[in-house]
């Protein structure tokens, strides 16, 4: 179980207060100028990951305050339960286990069970059937080797090893990845003219087998390949399934050996880690798959074994809590300087705003502070040509995550060069500023921004980089006092879209009545 | 001139303030159940867009509070002075005239230049490359027909085409576009794995032909493109430029006849329908681009003459300044029910935060209201299964924007059905919501929403979307008092980058220096 103590009755919140309106009038410039060493006291690293947070409106006292406020709020409590694999997943009756997914030895028990061997198991699964499929030695249907994989899942099922698999672009061999998710069939018709069916094998990820969007999509698939091929006998070797419904995936014509599951202590969006990264394992290969696994496994350590003031997770936990809860911001900006991680800010988002968008809190009452910012972002340099406008002259601070690699995958060392300069250049303008007479070209300056240094953009770093979010999550859940790994707020649309497909019953809302007449008229 | 009035000194703000404390504690819902008829009274149209915004905390009496704020502002002024082509973009000294790339007939004077000459001069270029392209009679080096497209551009020279060709994909025909923009080598890298050089063709684009990202990508692939062919001589038929500056595209190797160019009265972000559009235009062919143009003619005849009750972009710029300065929101969801328009949110991403996250007025002061609120998106059905959690049980209330077209360019009616229904069953339960005695799974509802029913997803009905958004921002900009049409606050960063780039002289920032070092160290 979970400490529920609502974090503005904790006394280090009220001294944060205090503190706040003892530092608001400062800007950051001016910390620096009475501090040269800033950088010294503001920075913590792992041995992959170094956090340069100096440029936010933070002093030693607010750290003291934000370190208090873990300790009051019982985070050491609350990582022991996470590692004891507790039920911390309260609302849902199930436990948080997907640092055990990267856990290379040891064991951990939950209810008799060793989930280790669980996940060992399952990981020798992943590596026979994607090591076959990566060194081409897996045949489709007609003897030819397999060269495209249609991932077919959405949300977590998706948006975790599509992210991963962009991000290591410069790892792919012969096998492509494609990404089928939105019940729109609009991208199936995209999809369905890059590959050709005797070369293509389909990742249904779905782990009860019965998500709609999923569902509806691998059937069309699967009338498709069937259209293609000739015969539903291919199926066996052009279908794979990520599932624990193995009634449902024996009915769609899977066999058991391409089957791989989880369990219900792995949420979604802190899935890719488990089975449903075959599709990473499948285009990147299992080796270096396993080194994603290996670079969170260090974060997990970095997480359970690093003083609270060291602890990369917990200090970016704590400053997003001071940017909301005490300087108000609503907003919070991803800005990778690599291209490979143009989809991490989505992957974030997902992960962040499905896991800590909430307003109740763990007792069930409606907090009286403001929870999870809206996360957002786009890859530096495209995002400076967009946005950053308003990061720079809008009217209210948004906070931003820089993150940048030292060496790059390539040999374009101007591009490189460049790419560097402007992630610092920005983050300098975002907190100096530049005072000028023309109001128009005036910047304030004062923004606040963290920096993440990292040697290079490999699995084993990005493993290491998706975990530091991931505890992030958890840790802001447990100071913001909120269930951080269920998702009831997603259940209502479901219902309600439901409904309206069966046509059964009218909606009782004229709004939606209009609009359904509205599209009949159009079609 | 623009007329230059702090809006919440006028009277209409003030009205506004009071209309606002006695609807506030009603949910809209409930304005429903006093009104079966609000659709009617909450909806508008063109002949291709429809918009329900009946799902808005809003009366009568806020839209006629509303109404009068456009008034006294001076909106009628501001659109005769833009279409008068005054100098409305004043700090650059220039007119804002992307209406005229579309206008099909007339004339526009700008002090004695017939603007409409300019601009079917220039379409006439436009349809003389793009029609050769597209046709296949554009031969390479080696007497190969042209399929592979590459425009080299960033912000406003790469988002708008990459938005609409990929939203008009079931449009092409042999030619694939690509998109180089960010100076990260690594999405080159990727591009040039994908392309022929014998069948590749590279647009330039940029203005001045100086825009640091632009030229850096651009030299590098002239120089793989020599590589690969082996001679300079080939690049007359593989390069062509969007620009004004015929010295350094020369220099560069381009002919004369390859080059297109544009005007001082387009900004970048308005840009996809001048010569930045020739990618479209290759993509898609010169007719769909026109037809692109005639739709967003439509709606500039539409903002023009519509009474302003019945004027789209006029009631979708009110909603927005009541969400962000009476109801308090700082964020805004677009949600598009179509995959093809996976990228419009980040289009819209930048031509509105760039346009409007300013913070000062039109007078050079400090404007003492929030303007432009951060806008952030994906394509349903993905979104729910990512961040939409937050939207119906976050703390703070996300307005939203939903579009959806009633006939798919697919044959899978299941898809699109389902589609369908899950867009208007999302806008329906985040109004409505569910109590529900369980605190974890009550929806207390009262979101706000739009919906936009449009036909179907054609060149036309793009066209007529893009610019109800373009128009949108003008009139958001004339509410907030803020010029919209210059981008002041991305400068500082350029003027940074270019110092650490030099390495000429040391950061002043300790952070900047320390973060250099740490880079230089891992490399």
């Amino acid at each position: 179980m979970l400490p529920a103590k609502n974090p503005s009755k904790l006394s280090a919140w009220q001294e944060l207060l205090t503190t706040h309106t003892s530092i608001k009038d400062q800007s950051i410039r001016s910390l620096f100028d009475k501090d040269q060493h800033r950088v010294e006291t503001f920075s913590a690293h792992t041995d992959q990951i170094y956090l340069d947070y100096s440029k936010n409106l933070v002093s030693a006292e607010v750290m003291e305050a934000l370190l208090k406020l873990v300790d009051e709020a019982g985070l050491k409590d609350a990582i022991r339960a996470m590692q004891s694999a507790d039920r911390i997943n309260e609302r849902e009756n199930r436990a948080v286990m997907h640092y055990a997914l990267r856990k290379s030895s040891g064991s951990i028990e939950l209810e008799g069970t060793d989930l280790m061997e669980l996940v060992h198991t399952e990981l020798a699964k992943i590596e026979r059937i994607s090591s076959k499929i990566h060194q081409g030695e897996w045949l489709g249907h007609t003897g030819k080797p397999i060269r495209n994989i249609v991932n077919i899942g959405i949300g977590g099922s998706d948006l975790g090893p599509y992210m991963v698999c962009n991000a290591l672009r410069p790892y792919w061999s012969s096998i492509k990845p494609y990404f089928l998710s939105n019940i729109d069939a609009a991208q199936w018709e995209e999809i369905k003219e890059e590959i050709d069916a005797e070369e293509t094998l389909f990742i249904i990820a779905s782990k009860t087998f019965t998500t709609d969007e999923t569902m509806t999509n691998a059937r069309t698939a699967r009338q498709w390949f069937i259209d293609e091929i000739g015969t539903t006998d291919a199926l066996a070797k052009h279908f794979l399934a990520v599932s624990t419904n193995l009634k449902e995936t024996a009915a769609f014509g899977i066999p058991d050996e391409n089957i791989v599951g989880f369990w219900d202590w792995v949420g979604g969006r802190f899935s890719l880690w488990s089975s449903i990264g075959l599709s990473i394992a499948c285009t990147v290969g299992y080796d270096r798959f396993k080194e994603l696994l290996a670079g969170a496994e260090k974060m997990d350590t970095h997480l359970f074994e690093a003083d609270f003031d060291q602890n990369l997770p917990v200090i970016m936990a704590l400053l997003s809590i001071w940017n909301v809860n005490f300087c108000g911001c609503k907003s919070h900006a991803i800005l990778p300087y690599d291209h490979r991680l143009k989809d991490f800010p989505r992957f974030l988002q997902q992960m962040i705003m499905e896991s800590n968008g909430k307003q109740v809190d763990r007792s069930g009452n409606r907090v009286d502070y403001p929870t999870c910012p809206i996360y957002f972002g786009e890859p530096g340099t495209n995002g400076q040509h967009a946005f950053y406008q308003l990061l720079h002259q809008g009217t209210d601070a948004v906070p931003a995550d820089f993150i940048v690699f030292a060496k790059p995958a390539h040999a374009h060392d101007e591009h490189h060069t460049k790419l560097i300069a402007n992630c610092f250049a920005q983050s300098e303008a975002l907190m100096d500023g530049s005072p000028n007479d023309d109001p128009f070209r005036n910047f304030e300056g004062n923004r606040p921004s963290n920096t993440l240094v990292i040697d290079e953009l490999n699995p084993e770093n990005l493993g290491a980089l998706i975990a530091l979010y991931e505890h992030q999550v958890f840790v802001q859940g447990v100071l913001w006092n909120i269930f951080s790994f269920d998702q009831w707020g997603v259940e209502l649309g479901k219902v309600l879209a439901k409904k309206i497909v069966s046509g059964k019953e009218e909606s009782s809302n004229p709004s939606t009545r209009s609009l359904l007449q509205k599209v009949k008229d159009l079609q």
